[in-house]
């Protein structure tokens, strides 16, 4: 850790949070009253889905997966980028928090590329306007004079090509990207907020939290062949992160968050 | 005028231009070469009121004042501030504008208040999310951050109550508050995009644009009754503008923006 750097938190939250006004509200008190810097990365939920099904705008998929053509990016652009973005952006206004919603295309923070057409299980899969980060491409100086200003960023999950079309971008990744970007200038812990209260050493226990994993933790709990598969994925994420900048990932219950915005966590904090 | 002061361009364009996907890309265009500082504030167009129709949320309207009712502002957050928000953003990046999407909300720039029910024609009218702004609360130093950064703010029209609400508000009046807010860090030329050249002296007649109306000539073509009526209040608005430090007030054709940012107007130029 260098010490001479300010604290940051970066941190997402995912569609169990917006989905729920309740929750939506009690997380983002929460999220107001952590001191010092810090950034907040909201999934869609499930209403663009359900706006979406109004409109007509049937989810497509090919193979399995889900295809962004020309409405659905229309309509995750108005819900996620508008709808969900102000609402909370209002929100923390109203909790003294001084939000500005943002976009990838906001300020050129996050250009992106149009994910190619690939060969999944032999057929070609058009994924439509999803955009891949290029972390070599990303702007983080532009985010950098916002919060020097001042101000506290929301954002949305999009991108954009650079040549005038909004793309759709998993949020865990521009949390993680924006984390290691800002990393140059703060101590990061990066936290995903999550349906548990952490990694869980018996998913049949929600009270077996792991508290801490570094890599060789890691590599005994794979020998031991004791984590869910599905939480694998975002522990290499979270080392990845580590070894590009970031200081600790802490995956947690968002009912958590300002225990785990201090040493005293109650999630599970990643470290090298 | 204070020479030493730069230059700003606070630009408003409405439905005419946002209908039209290629009078809005030929718009940006323009927009993107206006040389120095610049502000865009876009109105809503159709599209909300037909995204409306198809989500079965109609406009609602007592005596004929249009209502903004809890799904009507969820509407107009979605599309104002999601889609034509940010696909403006999205084209102006890709001509080289970086540009930055805001509504009222963001960095606390336009607090507003929640339109009181007001009695018309005898009868109560309760607006709804209508915001009206108090120009005393405008916090346009949060603006000047976010201009000194080198960003071309992106207005929707789209303010906020403190509460946590998002607040339906004029484009029009977001345009003039901002312009005079502005006023005291630069010298300011307030444009309105017109479906007209320009005030015209024969509302029959596409070219007898008015090229420059002060005062005394305003005085003049009120005695000689030559002026429709329709455009009293935008030059009413405007002569407000300038008195409270706007430099000059322009009423033109978008199609004629390049020229209207130049000393070689072709719309009318309104000064004290």
């Amino acid at each position: 850790m260098d010490g001479g750097k300010y604290s940051l938190f970066v941190i997402k939250i995912g569609g169990n949070i917006i989905n729920s006004p309740q929750a939506l509200q009690s997380f983002l008190k929460d999220f107001a009253a952590v001191p010092g810097h810090k950034i907040l990365i909201h999934g869609g939920g499930k209403i663009a889905t359900k706006i979406g099904d109004q409109l007509g705008v049937s989810s497509q998929y090919v193979n399995g997966r889900r295809i962004t053509d020309d409405d659905t990016i229309d309509i995750v652009t108005m819900v996620y980028g508008g709808l969900v973005n102000k609402k909370i952006v209002a929100q923390l206004q109203a909790l003294n928090c001084n939000a500005i919603g943002l976009t990838g295309a906001d300020a050129n923070i996050i250009p992106a590329t149009k994910r190619p057409v690939k060969l999944i299980n032999g057929a070609p899969v058009d994924f439509g306007w999803v955009g891949d980060i290029d972390n070599e491409k990303l702007i983080i100086n532009n985010l950098k004079l916002i919060m020097d200003a001042g101000f506290t960023p929301v954002f949305a999950p999009l991108t954009h090509d650079g040549e005038g079309h909004i793309l759709n971008t998993n949020a865990d990744t521009i949390a993680s990207v924006l984390a290691v970007g800002l990393s140059q200038f703060y101590n990061v812990r990066l936290i995903y907020c999550f349906e548990k209260k952490g990694v869980l050493e018996d998913v049949t226990d929600d009270h077996s939290v792991i508290r801490n994993i570094n890599k060789e933790k890691y590599r005994q709990l794979l020998d031991e062949n004791k984590l869910f598969e599905g939480i694998l994925p975002k522990i290499d994420n979270a080392f990845a992160a580590i070894d590009a900048g970031v200081n600790e990932v802490l995956i947690g219950d968002a009912e958590d968050l300002i225990r785990n915005t201090t040493n005293s966590t109650e999630g599970t904090l990643i470290t090298c």
